[in-house]
């Protein structure tokens, strides 16, 4: 089979391999959409994020469906010709996290694209039954590969309780801002407001469902609320924005905090939090929301077909990588369909 | 009858005021103890706290307990000759936080010793009936008084859901850090450290049931752990002790904010935040705890007594307010006794 | 004013009586919409609900809007002219139940038409302000008398955490069921399944957002699941009907009985409930539901409109209470006009 | 190796079998103490419990602790000589139950002495690492055995969040009313009354903390009571004590029904569930409290070693089932020791 490997920084190869054979509670997909995430984009340029190093050739990708072509003999729920969603970390499933529900923060998940584990820029992939999820035939493969970002928008939703009557502000208007959004909307938030600088994005957010943009080389937010919102979730990873997060939550609100910052260490006014009796909830990927994502999708309450804007075959993945990394103001979500 | 007066910075004065009528709900409490806080030093020395100033001579002291000597002519659950504990904070009954449950946040929360509303160095004090709750014959003033920091620590441990099996590290041996450390410990929790660089009161910590105590001055932190702790307690205020409290909580963990810290803005590892999954929690003062503290203590789950190091006559409360401050190594809390 | 008042079973006079003067924290409503509820027709026709028994000649009526006319000296947020709903019920403000948000739980609370209160069917109401919840322009009186019933709806659902993803069935399709229905599909429910024996309400049901509905009088709730639900709620009070709920639900699902059930004691699969760890819930009345039920009707979640079936002015109460008895076949909500 | 094997209804054989061999992720145990269960009662009397039939020889037992005397290849927690308490239910791990940690609550567990999986009446068992909890040196094999039925209890009291300045009604002062007692004790309840009609068990509730116990054949419940309690724990299965449980809870409070009820249709009084707005909750085995209730115990917090009043080897366990039903005025826990 052809895989898109990443040789070294900003090289992208395309490799024969050999078609792994599934395990025995494994199915084998043949790789139909995948979705281009920052972070594949940052290891692609960097060779690196944070303590995760590229050590050796890496397949790139982590959000992607496709076509179970074959099936281990233990498995029970997916048959041949079925199409599926993957969910890209397998956990342990024996450790406390495993065992307690939280599986995301398993130390020996093996998650996609993340070193060593190769991911999903390739014509198949074998992956476990319980982590690859029907998709009912109103969802397309592509939505199917942005399930997986959209699971960072539900589960966000969920660790903060969103409901009915929430005021949310969504800072960041990229991918995940926009699966936030959506998110937060199918839980019931009454008004959703999302704030970023490019234009191009804060207008698809508005045609997402936001109740209000806010530009803020434009405007500032806070003149844009009358009081503090229940709930800010973070999407923009920038730290000037992330250190005024809790001027604008009402007392007793959360402080959502998603994906990575672009600094570790950054200024919170801690006063705040105690005087207003804040939460602030780092998020870590998502645990136990695929099948609630595909049911929202294929059940129209969220639009993932307008996030895809581009799409390029696996052997053009680096091309796909480097058109996501320049055109923000023109693309939301770049899909390579192997 | 006696006030003591903060007229103006470090000058205290006594005067006679006139003994205030109790409100049909009200019940008038001849003071027998009061506290000395953290916070009366800081008007004492500062004049205020953040946004708090004292604009006109201001009566300090808001942990206080004493004796029924009236009652309004609604009051039904108190009687002349109770001794009560004294909730100091009484909220508007009316808003979404007093309806909630979380009266603690209620904006218009009139508080004793915060500008302009003045406590509880004073012969008397009128104070509504469902804030003054009933000590039985086994606590004493003295530990009556107390009640009102260690409502601090039972709330911080409800919010932090704390639990048997759950490590605990809390920052900070004074008196809110030595209060935390026994709530956690009535809540079950299975190992509670204490770090401070003040050996007395690491000593004080150990007395009280510290399963552990950490000098930093001797001593790192991390070397006295295997492994991360389930919650942090930060009740030291210090910015550079704050800045490091996610190193030391496990995946999934949570880092409680007790008390002012020195600045506004901390630098927080917002990745760690993220990557560990963490809930961040801010505690403003405390809701709901002040009969499930009394009933604590006199249970003997939690012992003030020895909490008490020094008393002052009400006249001396110019003298406490110097004593507490200046004798960290020596003092947990001072009383004074109306 | 004119008053609509039970002088005794099966009997309602007009009475003229003075208009009521509101207290310093109160406004004084013209009352403009009424909504007729099963307990006021209860109490018409029996006298009595339970151990509450009608002594004295009472006012019925606690679903109500109006405009205020008059506010007293302490009223901030509300002036002349504002349009309100009524929480009919206003709690004591100081026991633990109101002190811990959960006020519907306070022991003496005040509720409209509960003996010996008068409720409202009558031209004026004096009502506290922070129980009198401001309309927006496009909520419509009648819509604001049945905010009332759809806090019913709104807490069950939020007691019962709906959410995205989850299934639902509802048994009955009364006023309380359709309003229920409404509040999961706000919150999210995947999929809301109703269950009644009429189907004018059935029909109802399906117009109000069901995804599907079930008539037993011809076919089997069984035989329309595949497995069981995540929640079932109860509206129908039916003890045949409640003692079957559990049979119903999955293994760590719950059942939410609302309102009151024709007998005390119902057989409950009590092995059933501990096998599958089932959560069964109580809910009595609401509280801090109303500004939310207002939004979601404000904001076109929710259509209380399609409920309102007949009207019928203030001196033609009794016919009022008399059609809606007598005509569920062709009846959801009857609202009295004064 | 030695077995003590069901063969039909009162019948117990020993057999010869062989020792398993363990999995690479499994350990195999000699085992030390086998608690005898009630279940295990129920199985040998009658061949069956609901619809769990005993159709061909099995081994019963599934409280047992042991020595690691082989590892398998993969094994890394666990060595040689350690000394283990053996979590007997081992779920599919990859179900929703599994995955969102509600382990016991996965339809393909496999728990010991439950038909048509054996027990631990025999010399040597075979188990997955992961359910092996070592035991530190100061808790014995008889205490590491009887983790199983304080499990029990340390999930019941997590699951109704017990305490600091709860009160508490438990109904039964069998084997599990005792771990729960301590349980709710450990979790900090204040004030925990028991109940039963056996005085020598409930002298045993009065050594292990009960701060009151009743003798329904000689005093009311009502008669001991001043105002309902926060929580009852039904651990004694009778279906008129289960009747009658919504009486004693106060407003907003909780029942949790522990274990088996002698028969499935219990009458509960439902509109007394509504109007005190009660949570009614089932308790299915446990999940995620081994490790938690070693710890209770070596930290001297619980204590185990009085429950054990009768020991039989392993060559008369068909004595020691015998013994244990028959003696329930002089006995609480009877272990098997192979």
């Amino acid at each position: 089979m052809k895989v898109a490997v990443l040789e070294s920084v900003k090289k992208i190869s395309m490799e024969e391999r050999e078609i792994p054979k599934p395990e025995e509670d494994e199915v084998l997909v043949k790789v139909k959409s995948v979705g281009v995430c920052g972070s594949d984009i940052h290891y692609y340029n960097e060779g690196r994020i944070g303590s995760f190093v590229v050590e050796k050739p890496l397949v790139l990708g982590h959000e992607a469906s496709g076509e179970v072509v074959e099936a281990g003999s233990k498995v029970k729920s997916l048959k041949i010709g079925d199409r599926v969603a993957l969910e890209p970390g397998v956990p342990c499933r024996k450790c406390v996290y495993c065992k307690t529900g939280r599986y995301n923060l398993c130390p020996d998940v093996v998650f996609m694209a993340t070193p060593p584990v190769d991911g999903a820029f390739a014509e198949y992939i074998a992956h476990p039954e319980d982590f690859a999820f029907k998709l009912p035939d109103n969802v397309s493969y592509d939505e199917g590969a942005l399930i997986e970002p959209l699971s960072v928008g539900i589960y966000a939703s969920e660790r903060a309780r969103v409901r009915p009557g929430d005021t949310v502000l969504i800072f960041g208007a990229g991918p995940v801002g926009l699966v936030t959004l959506q998110s937060v909307k199918a839980y019931g938030a009454e008004n959703a407001i999302v704030v970023d600088i490019n234009d191009f994005r804060l207008s698809k957010a508005k045609e997402l469902g936001a109740d209000c943009v806010i530009n803020t080389k434009v405007e500032k937010v806070e003149d844009c609320l009358n009081e503090g919102v229940d709930i800010v979730f973070d999407a923009s990873g920038n730290s000037s924005v992330i250190s005024q997060t809790t001027r604008f939550v009402k007392r007793g609100g959360k402080v959502i905090f998603i994906g990575l910052a672009s600094e570790d260490y950054i200024g919170i006014n801690i006063n705040e939090v105690s005087s207003k009796e804040l939460d602030l909830l780092g998020i870590f990927r998502y645990a136990n929301v695929y099948k609630k994502a595909i049911d929202l999708v294929a059940g129209g309450k969220i639009d993932l077909k307008s996030l895809v804007t581009h799409h390029f075959p696996l052997d053009k993945t680096q091309e796909a990588l480097e058109f996501a990394d320049k055109n923000k103001d023109k693309c939301i979500k770049v899909v390579v369909n192997p």
